[in-house]
Formats: structure tokens, sequence, C-alpha cells
């Protein structure tokens, strides 16, 4: 009898996650991976860091080389080699490697990680200068022209946690940075209160930032260079450095041909256990869709963290197991110059437009005692007036106090309402905490403003 | 019509977050503070960073004085007034001030936050270089006498975090360091992985640890000094500074002479709203009893983080609110030199003494992405084998990732169960997190230990 077939699509964080755990499960198995890039299993979100200077050598970020995986995983990792077709009547795939004609890949379950795809619609976004950076290779490539070309300007399109974090990788390499943001909203999905406290920092950095403002073409020079960025308003600015970071939308192209059903945001539809309409087939990461557990409505939060998650139930599936991934919270963080954002669940205005009766409160508080040098935590949390049910939260603050969202996260998993979070038994010492922590304080000034407003309205207290 | 009186005994942490949540909810209320010594309000837990003289004058941990108590808040603090009887058939409390006779104070309300002194019962622990640092007052007098006498060896008895606070506050104050632990356990409520990673922390800064050491006496010279200390099995330890941080017990002379109802944990006996058995007086803090989430039973946690809450509770009711304060989890964090420690909830060892089927994993992870330096980061997780249910966490690595604790303290809130928390949606991105997060890391070793033990028991998986 020969030994069942698993075939992975795509090869980085979900593809290299499902491929590993299936293994782990199964040593019967025969795992082949197809990735069409020349690497597999690289930190993508190390990228700005490499582009800064602080990781010297892409290499480092690259977790497990493709022998690695060969050797120790028993996993057939062809590179180069671009998924062409899925068959499901066939249950096989079609791909090409390079100068070859297409290869048969017959399957009995079958991964699809294709990943993400940059937004890249603009005029002008062929020209030599112009970089998207959500692989490995595009970012060596953007190294290597920041390097031969000494570009001394450069524009960043889109604001969102690229955008920024581009916006220091940039900034540190001595070019003059300005982002262009779209909507009126810096850093969406963050309060309007952590939105100022981050405009003031990239203004204190020297970033030039530019709201409501379009691109409308990206002009080169003769030599077909960028040159500049034509934006609405008739404005324009000059850049020999063009960054697009304006989001990313799902790779479906060969899922909607092979007849897989894609989701309300444009991403594979699947089931908890990362099973796409055509049994036998899962679909994972950054490709997939998935369920937002405060709304309970179908998301699309293309991160390393959840497709890592999904890969690896896709991968237990695949093998014969019965994992489930129930969905995610959005939960992000970042890093800008040395200021940190974090969030999780739903923003108020988010919250508003799902139907809930939001509110919000922010506050200023300490990452730790002020006798020992604790600095400003701005906090912002959202909850639903009708219930009381908690959706969300937002920190900036320092880098290591913004992983603090975690809580608020737990918080959210449990469906908490704010009266039962009012004394949460969180950890204090002065040099690393306050005694009232920042989100119990926040809680209280929810609790305060609720009973306030219950007042108001002739509700009586208690 | 008389305005009603609320008296409160002790004014630190729960003392004055009673009245002044109190007087928040009443502008009424006749509010008045009888506390011994001569601040309020400071920050106890910074004593060990003043010692080691980081924190320059200990003016700065007081959070607020007696004057702002008074001309803010309208709350008439009484220094060096010491209650000395609580009359509850006639709703009255005697204090003295020094030199002064009795003075009653009647009240309508009265809330006991006398707090806990340290445990002092071995012989010599009357001489001259012999310090306990429960309060300000000792604080500075142990400040002052390192600064006068010019100590050079320091024996430090007993390993709780104040124990190893104060070993770290004086090997910077340049003294030689031992340690005297009555146990065979380092820091207890820690793993073994953990009181391992901790015992070489301290070998490497040059701090001599002794496990299994009972002090019998410490002696004195002819001028009424400590000389040495007399330890179990022979040993003696030459010191001219002895430090006595064996734990605390409540205060409860006053409580018991008055027929409050003492608990089996030792602290006063208290509901959900902190009221004692006796209607309207209450107790907060140091001195009063409370629950433990995970077992359910009676537990003493004198921690400022408890007290503020128990106070602010206790403080509300008293104003004639209803407020419940539900319990504690345990949560701690410590600052060792540089590496944090922090726990919540029970130890694999703690569980089963409770009668859970507790088991635990430890794992090392890192703190954020390895080509950014991140740390090793151990982690031990118990949970239940009999439901799942987590029971229990503590971490060990960078101060400031210590605080990660909270995600597990929420969690344990939320009694969650191993499976709910395999997906948690936390924050990941290469400067301050790993991709999975170490707590997850763990979960899925938990998951998988259960997964093979199950399967060696003939339970089927899935």
């Amino acid at each position: 009898m020969p030994r069942p077939r698993l075939v992975v699509i795509g090869g980085v964080a979900a593809g290299m996650s499902a491929a590993s755990r299936a293994r782990k499960l199964s040593s019967e198995l025969e795992i082949t991976v197809l990735e069409k890039g020349r690497e597999v299993s690289y930190a993508a979100c190390g990228i700005p860091y490499f582009l800064a200077g602080a990781v010297a050598d892409s290499q480092d970020l690259v977790v497990y080389d493709a022998a690695f995986f060969r050797e120790e995983r028993n996993i057939d990792v062809r590179l180069e080699h671009e998924a062409i077709a899925i068959e499901p009547g066939r249950r096989r795939v079609l791909a090409m490697a390079p100068g070859s004609r297409p290869v048969e890949f017959p399957y009995d379950a079958l991964i699809v990680a294709t990943g993400a795809a940059p937004e890249v619609t603009m005029p002008g976004s062929g020209l030599a200068g112009v970089f998207t950076v959500n692989d490995l290779a595009s970012a060596v490539r953007l190294h290597e022209w920041i390097a031969s070309e000494r570009p001394q300007r450069a524009v960043i399109v889109g604001s969102g946690y690229i955008g920024l974090e581009m916006a220091e990788a940039l900034h540190v390499r001595g070019l003059e940075v300005t982002l262009l943001e779209r909507s009126t909203e810096l850093a969406p999905g963050f309060s309007e209160a952590i939105e100022t406290r981050l405009r003031g920092l990239l203004q204190s950095h020297g970033v030039t930032l530019t709201m409501a403002t379009e691109v409308v073409e990206i002009v080169g020079n003769s030599t077909g260079r960028a040159r500049e960025v034509a934006a609405s308003g008739g404005r324009s600015y000059l850049a020999e450095l063009v960054i697009l970071a304006t989001g990313v939308l799902p790779r479906t192209d060969l899922a909607r041909a092979a007849g897989l059903q894609i989701g309300p945001t444009g991403a594979i539809a699947v089931d908890e256990r990362m099973q796409t309409n055509i049994a036998g087939i899962y679909a994972a990461g950054d490709c997939a869709e998935t369920r937002h557990l405060v709304t309970g409505r179908p998301a699309y939060s293309p991160l390393g963290t959840t497709a890592n998650k999904q890969g690896r139930v896709a991968g237990e599936n695949a093998a014969g197991g019965n994992a489930r991934f129930e969905g995610i919270l959005g939960t992000l963080i970042t890093k800008v110059f040395d200021l940190g954002l974090a969030r999780t669940g739903l923003t108020a205005a988010e919250a508003r437009s799902t139907g809930f009766q939001a509110e919000e409160v922010t506050i200023d508080a300490r990452t730790h005692a002020k006798y020992l040098g604790g600095r400003t935590l701005t906090l912002t949390l959202a909850w639903d007036a009708a219930s009381d049910l908690f959706l969300g939260c937002q920190i900036a603050g320092d880098p290591c106090a913004a992983k603090r969202i975690d809580a608020a996260a737990v918080a959210l998993h449990a469906r908490m309402r704010l009266p039962q979070m009012l004394h949460l038994d969180l950890a204090y010492a002065p040099p690393m905490a306050t005694v009232w922590d920042p989100l119990l304080i926040a809680v209280n000034e929810a609790v305060k403003s609720r009973a306030t407003k219950g007042a108001r309205t002739g509700e009586r207290k208690q």
C-alpha cells in the first residue's frame, strides 16, 4: 500500500508549521512542500530590523533552512517550485520550477498556504526604487539598493504597523522620511489619544507625516527611476525611494480556480478545523479567513502568530487529527523608535460599526514606580455599555511594557465583563509595575463613568 | 443630625485606600484615620530600593503625606495615635498619642487596617544591628546604621522575596551577604527549575546561600551589638548586621480583644464585602484574611496590591456602598539583581497539598527574537490532570518580561482549562516577543505530555 501523501503549497510560517506538525503526528506520511521562493521558514516580521541594520545578515532571519526540514524532519521541500494549478478532481497539484515543465504532485491531503501579496495598484509602481517589503527576497533587494544607490529621500505609502516600522528603519539608515496616509487616521486600530502620542513621536524624530493624502502616481525620471510621488490635492513629494506599505491581499488565485470557497473578507473560507469547502483541502495563514472572537464575524488577520497557529491546526488535521482554531482578537504589537504600541480586540469605533454600544476611556499611568524612573503608559479601554462586555484595549508605552496587552487579550478570550476585571490580581513590585496596574486603573475609570452615566439617566447605582 | 463617622485604624495602604474611597462616595462622612507611626500612605515595597540607594530620600516613598489627606480629601489623619481598644458595644475606639491619655473616637463604621508585624522570636533579636524592614521607620534606622556603623558582613534570615530583595540591596551597599533559609526550598512558591536558576544567580553575585539552616540565637558582643548568628548544626556566621525577613504575622490583638472572629489563617475573618463578624466593622489589608481563587480556601496574602483593593472595597462599603472583593491568586513579582521572578496561582506541589492531581512542565524560551538579543525566560506551568484546569505559573527572566505573569493571572481568574489556552492570541513582534509566546509553548508541552500519558494508560487521544 502506498504511503499517504500530504502536499503543502507555501513554505513560510503557515506552510512549514503545518508540514512540521503533520510529521510530528505521523511518520508514515509523505510530505512535500512547494515553495516558489528560495527560502522557507523565515521571520518576515524581522525584515524592518534587518533593513535598519540591527540584524547583520538576512540569513539570521531564516529560522530553519530547507536542508533542515529535509534531513531532520523528512519533509521534501521543493524550493523555486511555483504551484500553478490545484486539481481537486484528480487530487493533484501542478507546479513549475524555473525552466522546466509542469510537474504533478498527487495528494491525499492538501494544505494551501499561499500567503498574501502587497496591494500594488498605483501607476509607476514598476519604477526602479519602488519597493514592497513583504518577503525576504524583496527586503534583500531593498537593502542592496539603499547601499548602492544611496537614496536621500524616502516616501512610505501607508501608516499601518509595517509603514511605521519602515519609517524607523529608513530613518536609522539616514534617509529623510515622509509618511503618506490616505485616511485621516494614523495607525488604524488605535485610539485618538494614542494616535496623538505617536504623531508627536514621529515629529520629534523628524519624520514628516502627511495625512488624508492619496497617491496618484509615482513619477519616474528618464532612466526609469522613481523621482517623485504625485498625490491628491496637487501635492508632490520628491523621493528616490518609495515603499509601498498599503497592506496585503490574500493570494487566492489558485484556490478560486480550483473551486475553493472565498469568504466575505476575500480570503479562503475555512471551518474551525481549517478545512475548506472541499474535503481533504485545508487552508492556513495569510491566504485564509478566520473568525474574530469579539464580533463572532469572519475576519482577515494576516499575522505571523495566526499563521503559525492555523498552520499547526491544519497540519494536525491533515495527518488525521482533530484540532480546532477558534479565532483571533487581532492582537498586535509594534515598536516605533522607543515607543511600543499594542492592541487587542476592538477600538470603540470598530465596535460601534459592528453593532456594539461601545464606550472608551483613556488613562495615562506609569509603567512602574515613579521613584525608580517609571514612564508614562497610555492605555485605552473599550467596552459595551449595554452588557459591560470588555471589547478591546490599546497601549502606548515602553516597548517591553506594551507586551502587557496580553493580559487584556486573555480577558477578551474569557469574554470578561468589566466588574469581573476590577480586582484582577496582577503583579506589582516597584521596579516593574505600579500597585494599581494601568489596566485596573482604566477598568475603574470605565466603571466610574458607567455609574455616572447611570446616575444621569436616572438609573440607580447598586 | 450629626454627620456619620468613619474611623480607620491604620494609615498605610489599606487604611488610606479605604479612607479615600469612602470620601469619594460621601462628602458627608466624618473620616478619622488613626496611625501609630509618623507617616501615612508610603510605598513599603520600595524600601529595598531606598536601602540600595536607587531612591535618594525616604520621603520619595511617601505617596501622599498627612497634610494632603487633611487638605485635599478632608480626612482627619492623626499621626502617632495608637489605637489601644475597640469597644464594639459602645461603637468607639480608644487611642493614645505619646504622653497623653487615651482619647475616645466614636464611630458609626470602623475599618481595621492594623497591618502585619514581622515574626521576631529568636533570642538576640533585640541586639543593636538586628533589623526588620517592614515599615519606613525601621528602613530609615537601618539606612542610618549602615552609613554610621559601616558593617562589613550581613546575615539575612529568610529567603522569601523580601530576603532576596534585601540580599541585592545590601550587596549593592558593599556588604558581604549570607542568606540563611530554614527550609530546603529557596524562594518558596517557585518551581525547582526556577529555584536552580535563582541559586546560580545568587552565587554569581557572591551571595552565600545556606539552606536548611535554622537560626538558634543571635549572639552579641559586650556592647550589646550583634556579632554572630548561631545556627542549627553548630554552625555560626559572623555578622555585624542581621536582617530578619522570616515573614510577617497579621496584627490582630485589638481585633481579638474586641471579639472579631479570626480565620483559619490567623488573620481577621471577613466576608466578600470585607465585613467582619460584627456589623459595621470591616477589616482590610495585611491584618485581614481573603480567599484563594484557585483553592477556594481562606488565604493570607499580605501584599500591597491586595491591601489597596481590600481597602477600597471596605471604604466603599463603610460609606454605604456594596462592593465585593472575591479573592486573590497570590500573584507576586520581584527583581533579584537582573533577574525578574514572578508567580501566580499554585505550584504543582502546593496544588497537590490541596487535593489537585497536579502536574507541571517547565520550558526555557526566549523573551524576544534571538536575532535581536532575546534572552532566556524560564516558565513553569501547573495544571490539574483530572480536569485540565490551569492552576498556576511561575516565570524567571528579564525583569520587565516577568510582568507577563499577568496574562496567566487573568487565565486563572477565568478558570481556564488547558485546551482553551492553546491558541490565545498573544502579541508578537521581534523586538518584544516570540511568535509562540512562552506561555503558549508551555501549554502545548502540557497538552502533549497529557496526550502521552493518556496513550500510556490506554486512553484514546481526541
